[in-house]
């Protein structure tokens, strides 16, 4: 497996600034990996509003089900991420192993396990050795404050090849407050499943239900407008964490979806998600361009979605992408095999500006030059208009690899 | 793009008795190949009886749409094939290719338009020249009986390694009569979409609607149940034609789904079924392994098909298993997103005979050895037991390799 850097990945990373109330450590407990950290100690100030979206597998990860049961009580205290071992389909010891780090955390904490957040990320199957935790824990908590942004976002990659980090600072009440996430993912999934983890943390005073309808209503235009390979993991989880700490500045706290604000800070929120979510995508395993696929004139947003997916999942789209081939004539079966209404003698499609098809076939205008300069370029754009109405949608995703074959045919062996 | 035959080919073919009433010839109208045969004309005597089912692709070819329209009427005549263009998303020029083509087969012949079958495969979205035919159908008539099973299943090949030919023969009324198929494919998706096609002939007499009853209803557990790449063709196209030669034999025409020699003959068309659609993922592209996804215990058989189908299309799967690597942490991830009823910790995994999961966690006896033997060989079951209910289905793939990659990368290039 190679651990060459993405050339996709972002060329500088942003000044993240501090989130008052969040502190973070790291740690190596050496659940699988050597020579590297693979613990991260969050803790959130008391009085921290949480929420969150999780995989909707039915095959979901032991603390998958563990944050699920506990983000209702709207509250937090500390969140444990650790890389290596997902901790998924591990049966009855899994819950036990769940139940004792949160264990071992609130009693570092002096809280209760309700407000402990887990997340686990790695290989799929094995017992999660969660006593390794309790030396570490409180290294962790006596050096709270000791790792940054990129530290924390380094302690949780898998097959990452880069850290991914996002911030986002809007004024409310005449006052800055900011967001800042982290995130793992290599795709959609990484080897093994233990993919997807996103962080979010922000200094506004924001009640627990506002922030999870923030959180849900940002989710499907980034983290679920993503894919890499069409395969769901076991252990997505998404965790947005506001610890109200500039109502202290003179903001007042956010507790209605009618308050101004709301969307002010909603729409802050979704820059920082969608921002993160095409990192994972510009990490993608052996990925080697950057593809958007926007879609319009639908019957409506949902029907655009699924048949933007269905370009964005497609081996052969995507393969034509590898090999820097404006092969439309596979966009036109991706739209057809979608399942949604669509007309093959409305259809117009793009790669760039450069339009291929329209009404139904080749555009008369069409030019091979010109559609193949748009494909040696690393960011590639496929617009679909289906003529058919006001519905539309765009996803991200990026091209299918040999090396994809590689890094996932050579993985555990 | 490699021309070697495909690892997992047939050993041998098998002798294909004659279908009394059919005659095949084949010829070079240079559509798009060199060196070799790319039109097929088979001819089928009169009062013979057709059934056909097509892509669901809501972009579907000229000719799939040609042919659509014929079926009900439920006589044939003839049937004119081309490899090379698919004659798909090629708007009214498409539509005026199909009506030339059809034209010229059937002047050829004497009989109406109605009567003619065509199917197209190769690129998409070029003009089909149909011009091209009129010469070469003269000659294909002339020569009629000319070419055997195995010339006509080249004539349509595309990028199959392999010609593709299955028969059966049955006694009904104390004699016998047989089915014969030929296909082409290779994988569910070849290169641009010039995909499956399969033409199936026998000389029981059946009437229309019994033939079309047949046919419908075996498809699901052959073509419907096989996928290279998960992506659907726009040319898709199986034709049923019985010419009813036995007949004149002594057999009478069956004419109601209530018969009991309906049962009979719709066995044999599905062993021919299925025995032509394994043919092809055994020529999917990059194929080095054939694998059979059995999935058990759901809560009804299309619930467990789509299962199976989310664990065959998985790249996740596929390319593990291209490594020879028994990783059902991923089969697990493919359940878990099927989005159909399932519970983990019920879910029992087997590689061949190993059972690898048991009850939510990994089978307390297993062995890492016995189940990388298993994959080591050429042909690979996975077996699901989601422990709910009765309901089954298998489905039939290949693993992801990566010269599917190269293959699909460079096709037009």
């Amino acid at each position: 497996m190679s651990m060459t850097v993405s050339p996709l990945a972002p060329k500088s990373y942003p000044d993240m600034p501090d989130i008052e109330g969040v502190a973070f450590a790291t740690a190596s407990a050496g659940i699988k990996y050597k020579g590297r950290t693979d613990v991260l100690l969050a803790t959130v100030s008391e009085g921290t509003a949480v929420a969150g979206v999780f995989t909707r597998s039915k095959c979901s990860s032991a603390p998958v089900d563990w944050c699920k049961a506990r983000v209702p009580g709207g509250k937090a205290r500390a969140l444990l991420v650790n890389s290596g071992n997902a901790n998924a389909f591990t049966g009855k010891k899994g819950k036990a192993a769940v139940e004792l780090s949160a264990q071992i955390v609130s009693g570092a904490m002096g809280c209760s396990d309700g407000e402990i957040f887990l997340a686990s990320t790695g290989v799929i199957g094995e017992s999660l050795p969660a006593e390794k935790f309790s030396g570490v824990v409180e290294e962790l908590k006596a050096g709270q404050g000791n790792a940054g942004w990129l530290d924390a976002a380094k302690a949780i990659m898998t097959t990452d090849t880069y850290p991914k980090v996002a911030t986002a600072s809007v004024e409310i009440d005449g006052i800055t407050v900011s967001i800042n996430g982290i995130a793992k993912g290599a795709g959609m999934i990484a080897p093994d499943m233990a993919t997807m983890l996103s962080f979010i943390f922000t200094d506004a005073p924001i009640a627990p239900q506002v922030l999870q309808a923030m959180l849900s209503g940002e989710t499907d235009g980034s983290f679920n407008a993503i894919t890499v390979d069409s395969d769901t993991s076991t252990s997505d989880t998404v965790l947005l964490f506001a610890t109200g700490a500039a109502e202290a500045r003179g903001v007042e706290a956010v507790e209605s979806l009618d308050d101004p604000r709301f969307e002010v800070l909603r729409a802050a929120l979704g820059d920082v998600m969608v921002d993160l979510s095409h990192q994972i995508v510009r990490d993608g395993e052996g990925a080697r361009k950057f593809i958007e696929v926007r879609v319009e004139g639908a019957e409506s947003d949902a029907s655009a979605k699924k048949i933007a997916l269905s370009i964005g999942n497609s081996p052969l789209v995507k393969t034509a992408i590898a090999g820097e081939d404006a092969n439309w004539g596979r966009v036109v079966m991706a739209v057809g095999k979608a399942g949604e209404p669509a007309d093959r003698d409305r259809l117009a499609i793009w790669f760039g500006d450069v339009r291929v098809a329209f009404e139904g076939e080749r555009d008369p205008s069409y030019s091979e030059d010109a559609a193949s300069a748009v494909m040696k370029e690393e960011d590639v754009i496929i617009r679909v208009d289906l003529g058919l109405g006001e519905g539309k949608a765009s996803i991200w995703t990026c091209d299918l690899t040999k090396e994809y074959v590689a890094i996932n045919g050579d993985y555990r062996s």
